[in-house]
């Protein structure tokens, strides 16, 4: 007869880890590496990777064709990704019918974080690690970071360090924190969803190169530096448990099974279809190809655009690949606001082709101003006055972070937390709600519930001094030399 | 500034739903309709309701045309559903790639279950409904069952009674207490879901023609008759707060987080790809049509066949319809046990190509004998010895139950709950997990985790004596003149 687990009841075990992480997040002292020398050290990989994009012509790809018949842009493999179309109708947004071209992806990769105990602090490995659709190359990224291409070694390429650590982790005797898929860009990915693992190791791994053993609060100071958090690592980060309230319950504005409700509403009722196409059917509509990019008639969106990409640091060291380019830099913004001393966040029930279930929970406001430029006024996002107009008190985190730089080329989207005034009606609109934090940390234990974007802001909103989420106002002092805040980039630092 | 919401901590709440379901679970007394007047009632039911469903041709449906190109089966409205072909390949399972039918229904419905208080105890407002596939013209299901097509009078017809209950319940001073999107049957529907919703309302609510308040006593009492509870009614039960437990942390063999862990490993490693092809482009293969079917080449698996239905209690009173009629009765089985006092279920990883994220979690043991009679005794499922080869003291539920008779004919699952002895092997299958009865509930809050045959299962189980879930042995005794019990079946009462 097998035994039942020997922690005892969950909620000691939880509040033990919750424990531990508000010290890691915390703790001034026992880091494995200062600040500084993160700083130094990040500087040397900056100058160790050597990648080169070059923008490429279709048909000068190696590897990559446009299929007969479909026109879909794949690998020869038939692995990786694929450039498709599809045909979306909703009832949502300005635009009730289109077609556009997306990534196709059906591999579920692992996005992985390994954390472990030193000088009775918790540190996560961190890796610095070049993407060719990166602004500046190197970004901090999780543990591991692969596709399963990757690891199933279809490039042929060398094997992901630490990937074991993600394999039966239970067999290994690491224990399992957070282990959850979670979906992508909807409006860029088809249906993509990556699994978001973090996982306990013991002392037996090591940084090898490109890693290094951060604390939660040098990676939460971090997350405040343009470009140099990656997304992998906000999304993985996200999934942790939260650990600023204990594992009871706590008030909110509305009960759980109340939130649950409102978003089953949004999925019934919202229209969606979306269905894939041959790629050569949105040619000739809205979209364009010419030699070297697949292109919205007006310039809007986003283009597809071939790269050569070498590099001295990957498993493979150069190859061909299109990468999706958007047009104008993305916005996403959380309205918080204290209830009865609680901390809530306004959410959307957004609606993206790409979803598997219809709606996910975003940002109060994300858009991309270009792409609104063209609809009148009555068309542009909710709540973008109470962004826009926001005093300088009131923003809380400002900062341009980099999308998925293995699919997408200067992807950059400006992250901000609004402490909302007085300004926020009562009343708010059906597809908007008040989640407290604790609640978005609930929801990030099951699969779609809240979208990349909104996760990004949930790492952000509990990295935050000033906001009442438990954290003391030590937890994003100064890392480095330099202060982070509004526009404190270190982006340049290579 | 909104108000927190007044009814204290959660917790407290959830333990006062908890025992208000445990009394009505419970309790003898007090119930509207004593269980000999249910029968009675019942009986009556069955003999107002006039129903004739006669098979028909293709040719001769109305409002149904194979659409030139596709060979699709639509209805001319673009409404209601469409018998579509879909291709399936997968590494799970003894058939790596197929072709089948499969009905698509992007639309979600509403599964509304309105409960009450009366004489101080809860009540669940059950309709006696009649459905064209039904072995036996009406079954118990829940106060809503709708389409969209229902609700928004695509037919033309009657209004459906009690939706206003399930629309803006809030607004309404009514209380939700579950509300959800579940999968259907992941083999006959693609990406098939609907929303599961239980709300408690107040005595303006009162039972209309065809309606009546039962206990949840007495609706469990009844899931052990045969082709009584409908599809329908067991999949909005499984998602009522489970009220065998405290809503505090309980034991188990795994943590939560291993169980999620758990189905996420599963989710990723498993490949499976299933997308949607003409129905044409099935024909032909495996499967063939003649003027009255479509039908696999061999006779297994199942038959899409038209029939024409009139009835006397209906939004429409005559219509013709595509129907999907199994080949033999399924088996779903859960093997239980207590480990260390805990009741656990031996569930499954399932992959069925419907799904909408590869897996969903389902009974220890789900087939239909007559589809794998042609295959090797390899290839059997797992773990169906144990089941098979139960004595009688281990067969703790065994009742033959109908699936969704709107769109099945004659589809008859045999639903088993068997206390496993000491045959099962402390080292089970990577594709298995034992996982606590609560950790099944607390994953229904969630979409798309458990299959609906585990649902009915997990219903079953709830309302079974001897297993010890914290029910008293009188919570199944006699309802009615007869006992339930195996093959204790009161299908021919009407």
């Amino acid at each position: 007869m097998p035994q039942l687990n020997t922690t005892g009841p969950e909620s000691d075990s939880e509040a033990l880890l919750a424990a531990r992480l508000a010290l890691s997040a915390t703790a001034e002292g026992g880091e494995v590496m200062t600040d500084v020398e993160f700083f130094d050290w990040f500087d040397q990989r900056r100058r160790m990777h050597s990648q080169v994009v070059r923008r490429t012509t279709f048909a000068e790809m190696s590897g990559w064709d446009f299929v007969p018949g479909s026109g879909d842009l794949a690998h020869r493999s038939g692995r990786f990704f694929t450039v498709r179309g599809v045909r979306v109708s909703t009832d949502f947004g300005p635009v009730p019918e289109w077609t556009q071209p997306i990534i196709r992806q059906p591999e579920i990769g692992i996005l992985g974080l390994a954390v472990r105990e030193t000088n009775g602090v918790l540190h996560c490995l961190m890796q610095a690690k070049s993407e060719p659709g990166n602004v500046n190359g190197v970004q901090l990224s999780p543990t591991v970071q692969a596709t399963k291409s990757n690891y199933t070694r279809v490039h042929g390429g060398a094997s992901v360090p630490y990937l074991d650590c993600f394999r039966e982790p239970e067999a290994r005797g690491h224990r399992v924190l957070a282990d959850v898929l979670q979906s992508e860009q909807g409006s860029w990915f088809f249906c993509k969803r990556n699994r978001n693992m973090i996982v306990e190791v013991g002392p037996e791994v090591e940084a090898g190169e490109d890693f290094c053993w951060l604390t939660l609060r040098q990676v939460n100071a971090l997350l405040h530096y343009e470009n140099l958090v990656n997304m992998d690592a906000r999304t993985v980060l996200s999934c942790l448990p939260d650990w600023h309230h204990g594992t009871g319950p706590a008030a909110g504005l509305h009960p759980d099974v109340a939130i649950r409700s409102w978003i089953t509403t949004q999925q019934s009722e919202r229209e969606v279809s979306a269905s894939l196409l041959p790629l050569s059917e949105v040619e000739g509509r809205d979209w364009f190809r010419t030699e070297d990019r697949i292109s919205h008639r007006r310039g809007l969106f986003f283009s597809i655009v071939p790269v050569d990409v070498s590099s001295n640091r990957r498993e493979v060291t150069s190859w061909s690949q299109p990468l999706l380019e958007p047009h104008g830099i993305g916005i996403s913004a959380m309205l918080v606001r204290r209830i009865d001393g609680v901390p809530h966040c306004l959410v959307q029930a957004r609606v993206e082709p790409g979803y598997l279930d219809v709606v996910e929970l975003g940002p109060t406001v994300q858009y991309t101003p270009e792409n609104y430029a063209h609809l009148p006024a009555s068309d542009q996002p909710r709540f973008l006055d109470l962004v826009t107009g926001a005093r300088p008190e009131q923003v809380l985190f400002d900062t341009v972070l980099s999308e998925e730089g293995g699919r997408f080329l200067n992807a950059q989207n400006r992250y901000l937390i609004i402490e909302a005034d007085d300004g926020v009606p009562d009343e708010i609109p059906a597809g908007y709600r008040w989640v407290t934090l604790r609640q978005l940390g609930e929801l990030l234990k099951y699969s779609h519930y809240v979208n990349v974007q909104a996760r990004t802001l949930v790492a952000a909103l509990r990295s935050v001094t000033g906001l009442p989420t438990g954290l003391p106002a030590a937890g994003v002092r100064s890392i480095g030399a330099a202060a982070p805040g509004r526009g404190g980039s270190r982006a340049d630092h290579r």
